[in-house]
């Protein structure tokens, strides 16, 4: 983990966010190699979600969230984690991070009970100061989605079964953020609600589980790290019937990557009017506030049905930080020297392709890498770096350490004989001269 | 403006945050076509900004954002406006939003002298109430690139002149919101800071206004309703020597689209340390806290210079606002009837082709239509919809109100004779028969 840390920083994948006044605990900022593979990843999850399904709209709901919302959610009484106080010290830790009956800060056991704490972050919206206008930062994506069902209904004229995808950001004020970007404060999800007639609910529920497997593995997650964690009854979450955890052994130990949880007819029914008359079978408050009955009509009996949800729920942090694990590597090479090499698909690395000029002030060398790096970045396959720097052994074992998948290096060859040039590959070290008119269709392929 | 709101809402590109509790003032939802045009939008520039220069590297910072770096910004200071309260029913207003010396909601004309009110929305970070964990939720991207200057500049050894990019959530706490997503609490920025030499300022300052001037109208936005408000120095912002609003007609008026600032070495002169030694021009807060040297050293002379900034910084929401209202259409037809068409530039679409075979209920044609989207989907050129209405002129309306440029349609032709579709091209509603085998190359001919 701590070399992992330390190239992320190093190499601009990720930062502490405000370092420069000490750092701000539990955030962090992505920098110009992890803003690519974040978007990447996200691009990917949007891609297998929305575009290549036929049963899926997408959404993009606020991140500050009227505090109705996450009252009738439950999230007001319940998004709570149980806070120690040690009264020596003033310290505050999560109870279940607490690893003896001593104060980890000061040493005392002088420690009161556990009691909830929320983990929503609250802030005031308007002018007005009273208290009366409070809002939350979302807990999670999903709320937003269920509030805009009807919205999303009303516009597509969906059936069941179909889900809504959103990805964004969310918030916990944790107690004790750690282990680097796993437990953090402001966290980006990609959650998808999907929503079937009750009593389909176990079969989709079971289906998506294999479907989320299957992708992280294709995202270049090794199976054999993955396993699926059936949640006993008394760990479930307020709203759940079943959730599988999707656990990941991630260099700090076994947690989990994703949850997919049976959220039942409990949120729309949470958020719908005319609760009575529907049919629920959760537990929900009373709802007196909401406009909007969020409900399905069934074509042939013409019976309202609150549908019921199945939601793969996944982190983006906790994503990158499993597929940067998976792809951190140092090899020995046969001289006996080492490389680092982050082994990403080539559909998440930050930069596809490295154009490098042999020499950074030959006018003609120079010209032609701009104008390979120029027609390269056209195919639209994502950041293509065109770099100086003159040393091109160096240079490989930079963009290696990287996950680049291709460098590309213009020499005196290209431009005096044959319009060719040398495309090295990150994974086999392997070299070959291709000629530039056929180069886009030869990193197309790669690629893609 | 106003069927631009109703077409927003009733076709899925934008809804009210909360509707179902009576809505969030200030705060929207992004549909499942607002989603994807932002998207798109969020995508251009960062192409442009990004991917097809070489001298600029991207970022993404938290949006949760130490109070330091907001007091030594000086937005805890200076990030007001004027509110003025009426004593009479207790409402507050944007002192400038007031038409005269009357409460627009009581008509009464006891009211305040205007006070500065600070629009930044505050919260507090980990489980101390005390007051001493306060954050904010950043009002700019700008002040996380500069807090993350040295970083970026460590992990990629850039020289003179060069930018960081960064496109995401803002957040002001707006008196008064209003004109739909013009003015809103939460935003998206898309902002450039570009580090320049001092003394190259001024002419990097010029070239970046007429680059954001071409790019806009790459988005489709006319050139003859865009305007340049050379700001003048009573209206600067604190930090700015210079700056140029790049106006825009507005259904509700004109108003600023993006901004150009010239914010000399303000910014990394007031969260520098060591700030006596760099010989700043601008008038900076001291700066005790800062641990980092946010300057760079001639490489020559050895000296350090504190770069200038110039900051092109565009809001997405207005962009989506400008680009909607050039694209929207009503046009009378030849027969006499009417179609409205979002005439958007095809990489902006949300839907770039819709798939519509024939019948619903034929297997043969349903097939079809589906391998074709599948087909068409892979080219990487954004959403393609499968949709079965099984009436087409109904959909082509359909899809010529919300912007799609092409409709392939599948019908008994494709499957039994020559394998063609009919595509059926939004701008002219010209229909062609295209070979199946060509219309990945036709596809991404048109769109690209």
């Amino acid at each position: 983990m701590d070399e992992l840390v330390s190239l992320c920083k190093r190499r601009g994948f990720i930062f502490q966010n405000s370092e420069i006044y000490g750092g701000l605990q539990g955030i962090y900022d992505y920098g110009p190699l992890g803003v690519e593979l974040k978007n990447n990843l996200k691009s990917a999850w949007w891609r297998t979600m929305v575009y290549e399904r036929d049963d899926v709209e997408g959404l993009d709901a606020a991140l500050i969230t009227n505090s109705k919302v996450l009252h009738y959610s439950g999230h007001e009484d319940t998004f709570t984690d149980p806070l120690i106080d040690c009264r020596q010290c003033k310290s505050r830790w999560r109870a279940d991070h607490l690893e003896n009956a001593k104060c980890p800060s000061c040493g005392s056991d002088d420690l009161t009970d556990p009691r909830p704490f929320n983990m929503m972050f609250k802030t005031v919206v308007g002018p007005v100061e009273d208290g009366s206008s409070y809002a939350y930062l979302r807990p999670e994506t999903a709320q937003g989605t269920f509030t805009n069902f009807k919205n999303v209904m009303d516009c597509t004229s969906r059936r069941l079964p179909f889900g809504i995808a959103q990805m964004g950001k969310a918030f916990r004020n944790e107690i004790t953020p750690r282990n680097f970007i796993f437990r953090v404060r402001e966290m980006e999800q990609m959650e998808l609600e999907f929503f079937v007639q009750p009593g389909e609910d176990e079969a989709w529920h079971k289906r998506w589980l294999a479907e989320r497997l299957d992708w992280w593995v294709a995202q270049g997650v090794s199976r054999d790290r993955l396993s699926v964690y059936d949640v006993p009854a008394n760990e479930l979450a307020h709203y759940s019937k079943r959730t599988y955890d999707l656990m990941y052994a991630f260099p700090h130990g076994v947690e989990e990557l994703e949850g997919i949880a049976n959220r039942t007819d409990f949120d729309l029914g949470s958020h719908t009017k005319n609760q009575d008359e529907l049919g629920l079978t959760a537990q929900v408050m009373a709802n007196p506030e909401s406009n909007a009955r969020l409900a399905v009509q069934d074509p042939d009996t013409k019976a309202w049905v609150v549908p019921y949800v199945i939601e793969p729920a996944a982190g983006v942090e906790r994503g990158v930080l499993a597929i940067l694990n998976e792809a951190y590597k140092v090899e020995e090479l046969e001289n006996g020297s080492k490389r680092t090499v982050l082994g990403l698909k080539p559909h998440l690395a930050p930069l596809k392709v490295a154009v490098l000029p042999l020499k950074r002030n030959h006018e003609g060398i120079v010209a032609k890498a701009r104008s390979i790096k120029k027609d390269l970045q056209a195919l639209g396959l994502g950041r293509i770096l065109y770099e100086h720097t003159g040393n091109i052994g160096k240079g490989y074992r930079r963009h290696d350490e990287v996950g680049t998948p291709l460098c590309v290096t213009v020499d005196f060859q290209t431009i005096e004989e044959d319009d060719t040039v040398t495309v090295r590959d990150r994974d086999s070290m392997q070299q070959q001269r291709v000629a530039v008119a056929e180069l886009g269709d030869f990193v197309t392929d790669y690629i893609k």
